[in-house]
């Protein structure tokens, strides 16, 4: 299986910095819930572990996706777009998917001239993180 | 109007490259299209038209989507993250988005160990683009 991924790999176009964009979409509901940054190592620990992997460039360090806030994404199915650039996660998300408690992270629409809040967070950060985030 | 999108557009973080990453998304449906780039002129652009307008990274030229294949998105919500630093286009799509004719870019799907192309071209290049791409 590893060697099957080192070739899935290899169809993937990193940029400059060695990472794609990576869009994470709530599988059946369509709901688009954040948009990441993957390398190589975090794109074979998804694959292998079944669950999201991301690279944090504010902390130039791998992130399972709820590591520290138990909001794991589950992987269902990995798609990679017709460029090789941009890879598309379909999960499963448990919880929410956005740090300000919100399930997504687009929670704010350009409507009537201006930025609109349009959903509220579904629980606190402070419950989010019981540690202090890194 | 305009001092109004010159204020949402200050509440965007555009990158070192003065750009930030776009997804598309069929609205109705959920469908992710595509994923392009947009910088300060093209967000400008896409609201001021109501039709997705990008930046294109290869060409070094704005963007338009659909100017040369006919394959317009008509915008219908724009949405900004958390951090500010991607938005999401909810769009109606004419025809298809991705090059390939495809309806989506994101064909390609890892099953089985391998990548499996999950979708037909609904149309051929060939039709879509009837003078050479710039």
């Amino acid at each position: 299986m590893s060697d099957a991924i080192e070739r899935a790999l290899d169809q993937i176009t990193f940029d400059a910095n060695g990472l794609v964009p990576a869009i994470a979409q709530q599988h059946d509901t369509g709901e688009v819930l954040m948009v990441a940054w993957m390398n190589r190592d975090s794109v074979r620990i998804s694959l292998e572990e079944g669950r999201a992997c991301y690279w944090s460039r504010s902390r130039q360090a791998l992130w399972r996706k709820g590591e520290s806030s138990g909001q794991v994404q589950a992987l269902k199915e990995l798609r990679l777009d017709c460029d090789g650039d941009t890879v598309l996660l379909l999960v499963d998300q448990t919880g929410v998917a956005c740090h300000t408690g919100r399930r997504n992270c687009f929670f704010r629409a350009w409507r009537g001239g201006g930025w609109v809040e349009i959903a509220e967070p579904l629980v606190t950060p402070e419950k989010l993180y019981k540690e202090p985030q890194a």
